[in-house]
């Protein structure tokens, strides 16, 4: 395979911007990803690539509850803060403040929209995971168009 | 589940515009897609939402390849003729040239990018399976940014 025409080829693929808010009995997280698509309308499937080396999807693996925040346009600030590792500090997570619903997921107060879900599968094959959710809720603060990896002069793909 | 918030929410997801490309032993199959994401650096995996009434989750089932032929910006005209059903005649499909390589799964020519890849796992939970595969060739012909469905005024998801 010709690597070079594989990562230019991939990525082509245009992405938002999201941040995963996972939880565990005593702890959050919130991490930036932007491997996301939907896959069902009935029930209503995302699909997401998460890494396998994180606290994210031993998260999403023991508790199964998760939101994405979706990021809006101007809120590269926002994503590049979730780059980090999570840093909850009462009710602000890396600096910006979140409130939780019915999963106990963190969601970013800031966000145009957001959903919930509960994840129904997991295929581990690779350095992340495929991780199926099933959306429960949903929530739009203000209609926008969403931030893009384009946007943010940043590539994660390839 | 607000109804109308999870269609808007959901309809914040930036999307590009791919054909997909099956086969069979006796037909091949050529249809637009937008719910793809990549899924894994390592192996190079992409997931991606197909409808589980047609014929092209069967052929994926049944053969295991695909190509994905990644459109350009202004090829929303190539994109409209594969929300039709499968129409060979030699080699066009739907009008449109096509080649193959290892998969025997069809590429269009035109396609500004391509990728082929071989299934590894399906989820069979909604209206559309997720279907998992890992990337095995791509080409590029020409370095663009790719077509999506904003640019072609429509909506799929929500």
């Amino acid at each position: 395979m010709d690597e070079q025409a594989k990562k230019t080829a991939l990525r082509m693929i245009p992405y938002g911007l999201y941040v995963l808010g996972t939880r565990s009995d005593d702890a959050i997280g919130a991490a930036a990803i932007n491997w996301l698509t939907q896959a069902s309308f009935e029930p209503p499937l995302v699909a997401m690539g998460v890494k396998t080396d994180g606290d994210t999807l031993k998260q999403l693996q023991a508790d199964g509850g998760f939101a994405l925040s979706i990021l809006g346009t101007g809120q590269k600030d926002i994503a590049f803060a979730f780059f980090k590792p999570t840093d909850q500090d009462g009710q602000t997570v890396n600096g910006y403040a979140f409130e939780t619903k019915e999963t106990g997921a963190p969601i970013l107060v800031d966000a145009p929209a957001w959903v919930e879900g509960r994840v129904t599968d997991v295929v581990e094959r690779g350095d992340h995971a495929v991780v199926v959710g099933e959306v429960i809720d949903a929530g739009v603060r203000r209609e926008t168009t969403a931030l893009t990896l384009a946007e943010c002069g940043v590539n994660y793909g390839g």
